[in-house]
């Protein structure tokens, strides 16, 4: 069996006390093992990160920043064998596994312009002769702890920028899928990066909780679910860090009466089943203003989710694949049964999948829930898996008050063609990003990734302009240069400005 | 008869050789004389800007934005005369004057925020251990030439922000309505403005030409009618000053099929007949898409154009007040004739206006004509009186290829509910200032004012963060220090970066 | 006794349940009797600024801005009185207060440029037909909670930036000399504030904790001692909330043998001494390299400070006054005697102090201590007193080393000539707030304050761009609006674009 | 003999009519012949841009920078051949072109974030519901013309800014050494860049006239000597055109008493006789302050001359190479001769260079004269050559008056070692960019580069922010949404904000 190991100072290295199986959610089958670090592992990593400090702060942004553009060809080169890894564990398609570091990519691209983000503010004359200028200087040693859903990209929303502000970094992604995100870190070094700058470890809680006590690491930067991201802010605060933990959602699509509702259907399809709703920002209710419309929308949505299919990751055919394990596919099955249980309408049913050939792969098809309320645990609940509700009210007022009041805040979407009801909620709704008839509205790299609410600890977002502001520390520097030597001698009356 | 002279180095001055009547427009009456400045007296205010600038450029930022404080606050305290001043010459009743000065006061308050916009960007390890820095410095003097429309607003849109920036102003404002314009001299200096930083001279060509070929003067802006603009873009690049030339305008709005109509007709009546029309943003053409809702445009405003009233600037419940001139009135009463000559319908006609007690004052009443079509006189040039014109078209397409191909691109609006459409129109326009549902979308103080065409001639709009880069000189620092004695004996090792 | 109570709703208010004294310290006596909060009267005021919010939300921020115009006004006319009630409460002497003051009306001035600080970033065509926007909305009702020592400022620094930003803020200042804070409520509701935007209440640790975990509260700022600050922060970050907590400071300068000693001396005695050193900025230790310039400066140090006067508040010929209080007075004279007896030499002995006709004022004289070394307990702790205490080192690095190793990283402060030596200082040194020259590196209100290591817990920094981001939420929209029958019977060729 | 064309839509192509002769300036041999264009050849340039343009500008921005992701990939691949191409046809080494070539490629780099740097600002309720942003638009067609001294790193500060801001581009490179260029658009091509975006004509007045004159030109960037500078601005600017015109230099090192002597003598080498003196940046005058630092700095220099090579570009052993042409040598040579004749001394003397095979070539030794005055004719004009003059002043103050009396303001320098002096020099000097012991303060890529005086005619500077500002034009939108049916039935008041 394959062993995967840690990524430190440069080396690929092991540590055999411990391990853990990985699977291949499309078969079942166990894949490998990979390491899972003891605290004295991810001590090294910290040493290495903390030695390849002080050259890596000094190295010119701009040479930093090649590392970055050496990196995204590296990328695009071996695109085909990243999905690859990235399906083999994740069981995601390979097509949505390429759009997956596509956006990954994007962050590369952005942190390429480095020399831009990172300038100071310059004031002359801030007193007499005194003038005054803030650097952003890299915190030192940070570091990432990352999801299952996207090995590749979510750690590529962290390191690029963490490392072109000059930190360098300890990765600690998901140990259900980390042969990915272990690739990322040899493609990195081949761009040029010097040992230690980058680092990964492979763990579990043990991991965890040693970055988050160890003092040399200044910075924390989280995604996962809301309790995990609770308790990573609670506890890397503790020790003085600075902590950005991004957690769970339930992201709504409010749909009225004037949408497009061809459009709506469309989008909603990809929106709630691609990467079987297993995103963050998946779209998982339809909140359907008037009964006319929620009819038509149940009818097409129905009609339109016969087409979709579901499979072995490597089929470019598929739609969408497995979830991640098979104690997953029980929560998802769960949370329909729930619904069912208390009133819902199962109007097009997934619990029963099992594709030819792939009977133990972690299948749950795609699924349609009319008639939920607020009340259901299926609707308070973040599911994540294949599962789109659908909650009918009367006003869109009725529907914006359900978003408001739902502890989750990370993404949400109006579908109508008023430019006035699309204004009014974006600016009252309480959700960081929003989308107008785009269901999906993940910020560009250019912009920043944020919830509110219980979607996000922190007063800083991932990625674009705050990932900078994150990953640097603002220093504020007033220079007066007393009359000297040098000049004596000299008239002072000023020269001629013409 | 009172005499208006000019305010140099702190002072009222005069020189009596050549002078200019003044009028009342609203009873076509003399009111006061202006001084016409000879090339000595202009050259005398430059020379006391140039004087007084070595010391103002030193004058720290904080302490500049602080006499732009304490001039908004006695800006607002002679609001009442300022408004007189503004009406008994130019003629647009008080309310209206109100709102200009409102507006060119937002341009002060902008002005206070300069400690924030003059910030240049600060680059650490450029190389190693350069740094390299920009600085926005001040040009020197820089002269203002202004428009008799807004003889307070448009004066505001420039020197608060040259001022503020560090820079000595000359400003030649309409010899047509220069007292409010002087009076703001006074109040600058009552705020703390060091003596010989702002200058007016009253004057005509001869003004005009000796700002535009003095060496020293090393900026000119300038608003009002195209051909002149376009004089003295050429003339002052042609002596190597930079220049920013407002010119000439016709805004059209589009009222599109699903646009509300109660709103369009309220809000064109104040866009096309605010002022007298005499604004660069005046709304002068509505394009109707579809006879249906021409029909009911022109229906509805022509009911509504009865309700409006014109007549003397000191009482408050006209609508609007005279034009400028008995020129100019001949001018517009002719632009109306000639519409009619080639073809179009004077639906409501202004041309007989005479209101009681004011038979000599300079009015035409409101007019709408409708029928016009793109190769009438009265549509190609700008009118700047009372007259809304409307065009009939087939297509939102139609619509806009009528605006793209006009000479001028100032601003323009659409009125419709749909977001696509709206979008869509902003985008392909070629108009620098658009609204939606805005007819006259001026750019608030804190944006820039420009508009696209043979509406501006330059590359910097007026205020606004424009306004602050036409008014100061980029200049970039690249620094080492080589190493040096009195580190000598050091250990060059970092000192430990926990 | 005059009862000093809260201020909600817009109106002053008490809860008598529970009192504690306010002394003069310039004599020792007890002048009001301050009313301690219970929780209920603190919910009170979240309550109050919690039904303010929705409609200060959607006040445009120019409005907003206005406010802070007039309060700017409102703060000079009374500069009088505040530094008056600042004096009698805190001791400092009313020209140190009117500095306070200034200082803080800079930050006012800095708020008034909301608009412009408040602008999103838009993007246009992040995908076909695509739009992407961020915007900066408030985050509902924030609280702040500050020190004795700038009973002004520190509040200024706060509210200001909160409020304009659209924000409604609780605010609890030190029980200990409450008057002058409260008087800004006052001046803040004169200048057009809504009821329940600002709101005061006073208390102890009451108050602090039900601020800290009452859910809708969003964000607090604190300024204080570092393990209070600490407390704050895991206790405010626990419950959900952002927070900046700034703690306390051991500010060294270096005083290079290449520096201008007298300017050294000159400058040093205001930092060292001003405000009794009661400021988390004041410039309590210098680190001499050499020891040629450590017996020059020393000794002109020793001189100097023969010249200082202390005394009551209203004196004006005073240089500083008391300490806060007796307790405070003791724990300096201990720093002093423990400093002795660990082997240092008080040079100049301020313990005994006892200014005629205020025996019972709590007074220290300034005291200059020589041969102070790393490991003594006055060196490791923040004394907050006219305490200045020497070191001596061989080397620049050897300074550098020793300031990188403190606990604290406020500020600091090189003096030299050498462009070198500047350069490297300011880079390499573990410090947030860094002077060439300037002993009190305050960054200017357009730049925003803050410490490293256990001088600051968060990310942002107080006031400037940082207080901007600090008090807003980022939202992310992206639209796209799909094609509509409005534009339909268009030709969807673009229009000439010329 | 090898025919060097045009690159129009994507394609090489000629017209025979008139033609020039290219020359190898190592040798003095003809190499090959340049077409030169007709009026119409440029204006199928100007129609390939034009026509290429709406589909250009609705490219989203992330992929125009994509096209220059991979431009600089294959810059960096192909540059052997680049310098190969530069040297043979301008003569500098090899070493030198390579880091021509370089600071070319940081533009490419500078335009791969323009998702960043094309971002508008956005500002909600600007009004009440009313919300404005500005959008900076591409211009259209856009030429650039260029010098034969940097024939691809001029270039490549245009032409990648102007096209990843979505415009089409024209460029006019010299016709003295075109290949490189040439290549250039071959190598953009291949990045993906669609068929007529770029276009290059060669030619002479005729090529340039047509683009000054053509409506369909937006805007014209140009670098070359000051009289054509001049002539490209007034006639540009004279048919409404947006213009940036670099021009001529005479830049100034002065030398303080206290500079690193060894430093400064080093230095002064690479940026007097690089690229044998035809740089715009060109340190062509020493200032020293003090005979004693003159003499020092005269006798090292001239020792250190000796050892300096010149010869065939493509022996690596070489410092520098020829001049352009045979009558830029004559041109060189006579400004030694003059400056002889008016009384300075020749120290080391170029005027007699022949290295051995290459007799032919237009090779200037490395030459320096002392005791040069501000009245000779070699001082006042810009030599273009390996000529470095020296001049003697008794203060800083009367150096700086040399400086800011000279007709240009590109680049100047000081070397010493005191922060003060450095201060001083770098606010009042008149010069655009400015060096603290840097010779070639040449702004990196991400800060934009111009001359104050005589040295750039426009108000933006070439490159980097700048450059993204001048190749864009504003649009400012104020939207508002009346309230719809669309909500109808909706209860206005707000959703419960917690």
């Amino acid at each position: 069996m394959d062993m995967i190991g840690h990524f430190i100072q440069g080396k690929l290295c092991y540590d055999y006390a411990r391990t853990q199986a990985v699977y291949n959610p499309s078969t079942g089958e166990q894949s490998k093992e990979v390491a899972i670090a003891s605290a004295e592992t991810v001590e090294q990593a910290i040493a290495a990160a903390q030695a390849a400090f002080p050259e890596w702060r000094d190295t010119p942004v701009i040479k930093r920043a090649r590392v970055m553009f050496k990196f995204k060809e590296l990328l695009e080169q071996h695109a085909d064998k990243i999905c690859e890894l990235i399906g083999a564990e994740h069981g995601k398609i390979v097509h949505d596994a390429a759009g997956e570091l596509q956006r990954g990519i994007e962050n590369v691209e952005y942190a390429c312009g480095a020399p831009e983000f990172l300038k100071g503010e310059f004031s002359k004359n801030v007193g007499p002769s005194i003038d005054s200028w803030s650097e952003f200087q890299p915190l030192g040693v940070v570091a990432g702890i990352t999801p299952f859903n996207f090995p590749v990209m979510v750690p590529l929303w962290m390191f690029p920028m963490a490392i072109v502000c000059g930190n360098c970094f300890v990765l600690k992604p998901s140990e259900k899928d980390p042969s990915s995100t272990l690739f990322l870190a040899e493609l990195l070094k081949q761009a040029g990066l010097p040992d230690g700058v980058f680092n990964v470890v492979n763990g579990d809680k043990v991991a965890v909780d040693t970055l988050l006590h160890d003092r040399r690491v200044q910075a924390v930067s989280f995604v996962g679910s809301t309790p995990i991201a609770e308790y990573i802010y609670q506890t890397a605060t503790s020790t003085g860090k600075r902590c950005q933990a991004l957690g769970g959602a339930k992201n709504h699509a409010i749909v009225m009466p004037d949408a497009d509702l061809e459009n709506v259907v469309s989008s909603l399809l990809g929106a709630a089943f691609g990467s079987s709703g297993e995103r963050c920002m998946a779209l998982s209710v339809a909140v359907a203003v008037g009964d006319e419309i929620a009819d038509a929308l149940v009818h097409q949505l129905g009609e339109r989710m016969q087409g979709l299919k579901y499979g072995h990751f490597a089929n470019k055919d598929n739609d969408f694949g497995p979830v991640i394990t098979a104690e997953h596919k029980a929560k998802v099955i769960g949370h329909i049964d729930s619904a069912e249980q208390q009133g819902a309408t199962v109007v097009v049913d997934g619990r029963h999948a099992a594709p030819e050939g792939y009977e133990n792969g972690y299948f749950v098809g795609a699924t349609l829930i009319d008639h939920v309320s607020s009340d259901m645990l299926s609707y308070k609940q973040e599911i994540f898996g294949p599962v789109l509700q659908v909650i009918r009210v009367a006003t869109m007022q009725e529907a914006m008050q359900l978003i408001n009041d739902h502890e989750y805040g990370n993404g949400t979407c109006i579908y109508t063609r008023d430019g006035e009801a699309a204004r009014y909620f974006t600016d009252h709704i309480q959700v960081g990003m929003v989308g107008v008839n785009v269901p999906l509205p993940v910020p560009v790299a250019y912009h920043s990734f944020g919830g509110w609410k219980r979607s996000l600890f922190g007063d800083l977002y991932a990625y674009g302009p705050d990932g900078a502001r994150f990953y640097t520390r603002r220093k504020t520097i007033t220079q007066r240069w007393p009359s000297s030597n040098v000049r004596e001698g000299v008239q002072f009356s000023m020269p001629t400005l013409n």
